[in-house]
């Protein structure tokens, strides 16, 4: 009988302080709960995905002197830890992605990942080297089949791999599966999830634990959401999304030598109960948070215009940074209609963040008249309507440069992918939060946001959308309606 | 006795009509010239690299499409193409990187990639499974030994691969080695090319025949310089480099049943003769070209300073694209000195380009204006910096949506790696012709296009690099000098 804690965090890429620190807190606390055996998520010492980081020898350098200092406290307890190590055969990649099964100070196993996916956000073939010896870990009376994220992957229809390290591993007559993952975050990822995690423990008929990461990182977000499935597929347990958390399992075996899983918190299956609109405002929240606190910024600056883009992301940002925290700027041209300033006010007033009102006329006058010479008298077209939201970015990036703000970017998914955007005018920002938001979405989002009460005015939500760069400009001059376009884009982008 | 005719051309990617039209000519033109198999480039049929187009099955029905045209044209000869097939197994990834041999309008045998490079500027294991099965191709008394690019690259020490395609194949007794290739250009990595392939025919002792690809596609320049060579390693001949070009060859055997090769024309060995600064001058000039032509468009804009940067990516615009599609637009702001505009308007003499001045004081003071409430009396940094910056990239855009020229982006490598350089402001631009050109080269480069008459001013390249952004600014207040700061760059960007 072991008792196994799943220790879900959230890591910084290349902060080996931070990681190591929260990794050390880990250990030290789960010995603390009587725990013999604490996992954590793949690469958890240096960070996912550390990409061109790994091809610095430091970095991998800095990663093996997390181990001596996670190991030095690894006493009387055994923990699994990810990280990347040297590959010493001559040929092939130089690095491995690698997990430690670390007992009484000592690195008592390694296991390398096999499957190293390079599709849509992956490009793990670029740095490591598949792993070909598959071997179990014998810890307490247990054989433990420790594979590594996609390891796992690679049961469905036509699989992108031909190797199956299940398959191998199997044949040493493993008592249960540790799975180590870095699992990113889609509305849709967590049942699929579910989905292929359970096949494993049917198929291979051992229960399962697997852990995940959480935390944004680049432009990827891991949703947590580690699972615990008993042998034969049924999930007993799963972890909350979107935040640190740790729990523990006892495995034992009963009498007919079968391992078996107990835990005393009560079981939540919270994925079943989550809509996937909500996953997506808890998503953004932690994507922003995170964005703003692990490069080192605080302060968000965007322009609001009055419509629901910029006034969702204000929401969003006023509810992950606090309204304190958020610098909304109106900046209307000749062309804004009175209900732009008006809604944007009201979403100010709601949200209680701070604002600025910087008018743009003088400025797009002192433009068309420096360019009269070379415009002459050519009719208004794209290009006065492109000077009025590169003067609003300019005006952002100037109190951006001034104050230390970081501009957020409005953009939606839907408008980013036909190009209905202004190149260095509102298609600006450190950050794009509604990049990956189909505007559908980001309807569905604003009433989401206003579930409880009218935060978003109403007004944003229902007036048809407009660029508002010449008199009486609608998006559906220039693009199908919203609905049909987003359909169009999901079977484009999404299905291929 | 074979003749053997190598096609170096260019290609675009997903132009299968220009790619098809071109591949058949060429069939022709060796059929008329006595050829018996004329041999093109790795992915010819598609262009190189198609990225996530492969993902698309309409792509790869036009790529099966193109083989069926070029075949039934290839009759009374052979060829070799490359293009993406379909894995036909259900486990592995979907596709292929193949290269088909094609007879009197048949395909008679099919080639797949076995090492996929997916490091630098390459993500070939991304779209492709490794062949892990190898056979040579008769022909005509011949025994070709045919491999695709990488395939023949993993000799060096610590090779990235562990398996070597030509190991396989050297157990069937092949005569010649055959290789298509996309290798991109880098000042270097001819002679690099030379050395690696060379050890190929010296270590299998076969003679090998290279085809390579030439023209820039996405960030990537593909600079030609086909090669032959006689077994035993020694290089017969060289392709010219950055140009389109057809070479023929006779393959026979002497006495002893050794495969000899002669052709008729010149022997030559350009690459030995051609400075690192020319080839990056003729690579960027192909790099400008094949972006404008296969983007679409014929017109450039440009910010000229006075500085070194923009005058000569104006000067290499006008060699590209023609002094009459080249549009220099003087941008004085109130810190600009008397030279920075007398040195533009002479570049612009000398180079006979298009020019136009608009001058930024009423639009920089028009934003300060406005934010004068926000501002108010806080000291002059880089904000106000950053606007002048900015409001110039306003009015290049401006010009560039009124009459359809594309902004050339002037920032070199070393500004742009160390951020010395306005977010949104001159860091604009649809292609960026000194993005992966280090300041130091920058003057190499001047003087080069200066070899012959001064055509870039020579106060230009004399005078102290300044962002002319407030008075007496120069870029050594921020940096450490040029040669100083690229020996850093060249060590951590290049070497890691």
């Amino acid at each position: 009988m072991i008792k196994i804690a799943l220790a879900q965090r959230n890591y910084h890429i290349g902060n080996f302080e931070s990681n190591t620190k929260k990794i050390i807190e880990s250990i030290n606390d789960a010995r603390e709960n009587g725990a013999d055996l604490v996992v954590f998520a793949e690469l958890c010492v240096c960070g996912y995905p550390a990409r061109d980081f790994l091809e610095f020898k430091e970095f991998i350098d800095y990663c093996a002197t997390a181990v001596k200092q996670i190991a030095e406290v690894c006493t009387g307890i055994a923990c699994i830890i990810g990280l990347p190590t040297y590959n010493l055969k001559d040929e092939g990649k130089d690095l491995f992605n690698s997990a430690y099964f670390i007992e009484d100070g000592q690195v008592k196993a390694i296991v390398n990942k096999a499957l190293l996916p390079n599709y849509d956000v992956f490009d793990e073939y670029r740095y490591f080297e598949p792993e070909t010896d598959f071997n179990c870990i014998d810890f307490k009376g247990h054989r433990i089949a420790l594979t590594i994220c996609e390891d796992l992957w690679n049961t469905i229809e036509n699989p992108l791999y031909i190797t199956r390290p299940m398959d191998k591993l199997i044949t040493q007559n493993p008592d249960v599966m540790i799975n180590i993952a870095a699992s990113p975050f889609a509305y849709n990822h967590d049942e699929e999830r579910i989905d292929i995690l359970s096949n494993n423990a049917k198929q291979y008929n051992l229960p399962l634990f697997y852990v995940n990461q959480v935390g944004a990182q680049t432009e990827l977000i891991f949703d947590g959401g580690s699972l615990i499935f008993e042998a034969g597929g049924k999930l007993l347990d799963e972890m909350p999304y979107f935040n640190e958390h740790t729990s523990y399992y006892t495995l034992d075996k009963d009498a007919s030598g079968k391992s078996t899983i107990t835990f005393d918190h009560p079981h939540t299956i919270k994925s079943a109960h989550t809509s996937d609109i909500e996953q997506i405002h808890q998503g953004l929240l932690l994507g922003i948070r995170d964005y703003f606190y692990k490069s080192g910024f605080s302060k968000a600056i965007l322009g609001l215009s009055g419509g629901i883009d910029s006034a969702v992301v204000c929401a969003l940002a006023a509810e992950a940074l606090g309204p304190e925290n958020v610098m909304a700027v109106l900046l209307p041209s000749r062309f804004s209609s009175d209900h732009s300033i008006s809604d944007a006010e009201d979403l100010v007033k709601n949200l209680g963040c701070l604002s600025e009102t910087v008018a743009i006329k003088n400025i797009t006058e002192a433009f068309e008249t420096a360019l009269q010479p070379q415009f002459q008298n050519l009719p208004f077209n794209i290009a006065e309507e492109n000077i009025q939201s590169r003067s609003r970015a300019v005006v952002l990036m100037a109190m951006s440069n001034k104050f230390g703000y970081i501009l957020l970017n409005t953009s939606n998914k839907s408008e980013a992918a036909v190009g209905y955007g202004t190149l260095y005018g509102d298609m600006c920002g450190g950050i794009s939060v509604l990049g990956d938001v189909y505007k559908t979405q980001v309807y569905d989002l604003a009433n989401h946001i206003n579930r409880d009460t009218e935060i978003i005015p109403v007004n944003s939500i229902t007036k048809p959308p407009s660029a508002e760069l010449r008199p009486g400009q609608k998006d559906s001059d220039s693009l199908p309606e919203y609905d049909i376009l987003d359909t169009i884009l999901m079977e484009y982008i999404e299905h291929r």
